[in-house]
């Protein structure tokens, strides 16, 4: 986000969220309980605080909580919560209104779909409660994104004796891909342990943790003017998009998911055969 | 959601949400000025409500906002603000607290990577508000993921004139996929039109108005006892699971996405060739 923009949304939560914040002062007191009504049709007209105001969190916090997380309700929670619980006591109002819980669905990438990875859906949907400008906002879930398909999970270890589903060391694997079913299928190719086991599930807390960290590292420092993308895609996405994606000559589809996870490669000196094949 | 549970968040409403509706009444007011620190320390103390209340929405507005909401904000923005803009008007506190520009993220699936459709993440992150049940919650996430995968988009029709990126009737296709990706190809491929031009844009804002609808026809129904659950799983994914899926000899992946559609099909007679294939 640009410094003026910055300068905006401070401003603008000195102003409507401090008033908010004092707001929630009286909950719960005399003035409390009339006028609902009016109450109801000042806000409507309102249009809510957005984005919302960000401090410097603690990366190594944000692995436990991711943990905890996802033992308590799963990987979109946890790293969701991760971010969210710590605004909830650094910033208070009106984090303390949102309950982490509307994030139980992404878990399994949505009811067992194995779309995309839950741990990002939770973690891209805290970063987007804190960063209001679209562009900023789809350069660090690039980065969160391309970042997640090169990285070994998992990396967090919790405490001897306190792991939530399998003690020690864990194999690791690089998912080369953000979908839950890709990642998942990966691990278990390099562990050999089953994809509903209870070292699977380990890994996944795991994961979160790794993931809510990563989130944490990349909002402290968009947030503070340090943020400077290292991604880059792999060379499949670029080779394929010169003829199927934006400006080419066939355009027939848009993504940055690896194409050769699902499609098959290319042989660049038999073009033919493939623009052919069908 | 079970009728005791139906009672408890009802009752947890009209203590809860009807204070903190009223509370809001004097937003504003002298009252709203002083003692924002005990606020904070009082909020951190308490569990945020959840779920959140729910009342019949319309379907017809639901199309309308989804549709607009994906000319301003793209799909995800415009799928959650469907349901949340109507919860917002007819509800109040504590929809008015939470700006719909959270799910900025979700537009071509996170950041181009064409991941989960947009609209179906802002459409289940909206339901995820006001279903507490995590198992309730699976059960319309994949009625309504299965549906996706069955409907010839789009069906909504703009009013005359009124088309925000391209007028008149458009081809349909069936996605076969919760993906983006998919999504998208499949469409191109079946009407010739371009995967960034503005017919294929047309074509998301009016696929955004239908998720809204069928999202809020879920939870229509689902919140006056009345869900009934249709989709059926297409047969490779039970065919594939049997050996692969939870439960099964090799359990190494999971998913519900349609196998076929990025795998090779297997000669169920010649099993063996495909077991000793890698």
């Amino acid at each position: 986000m640009g410094e003026e923009q910055k300068k905006m949304s401070r401003r603008s939560f000195l102003t409507t969220g401090a008033v908010a914040a004092g707001t929630l002062a009286v909950s719960g007191g005399i003035f409390g309980l009339f006028n609902s009504n009016l109450a109801k049709a000042n806000a409507a007209d309102e249009q809510p605080m957005f984005p919302w105001p960000y401090v410097q969190l603690d990366v190594e916090r944000a692995k436990v909580i991711g943990y905890e997380g996802y033992m308590a309700k799963q990987c979109c929670y946890g790293a969701f919560n991760a971010v969210m619980a710590q605004l909830r006591e650094k910033v208070g109002y009106p984090y303390t209104v949102v309950p982490s819980e509307i994030m139980l669905w992404g878990a399994t990438g949505g009811a067992g779909w194995a779309t995309l990875c839950g741990a990002l859906i939770g973690a891209v949907t805290a970063m987007n409660f804190v960063v209001g400008e679209k562009s900023d906002l789809d350069k660090l879930i690039e980065e969160l994104f391309g970042w997640y398909t090169t990285f070994p999970f998992p990396q967090y270890m919790p405490p001897v004796g306190k792991a939530g589903k399998a003690e020690g060391k864990l194999p690791t694997s690089v998912a080369g891909s953000v979908l839950c079913h890709v990642s998942v299928s990966n691990w278990c190719a390099e562990s050999k342990y089953r994809a509903e086991g209870r070292e699977r599930s380990e890994r996944c807390g795991r994961l979160t943790a790794d993931v809510a960290a990563k989130t944490v590292e990349l909002l402290n420092s968009y947030h503070s003017n340090k943020f400077v993308p290292v991604f880059k895609h792999p060379e499949s996405v670029g080779e394929c998009m010169t003829c199927h994606g934006k400006g080419s000559t066939l355009e027939n589809t848009r993504g940055k998911m690896d194409c050769i996870q699902c499609h098959d490669p290319v042989d660049s000196n038999n073009l033919l055969e493939h623009i052919f094949k069908k």
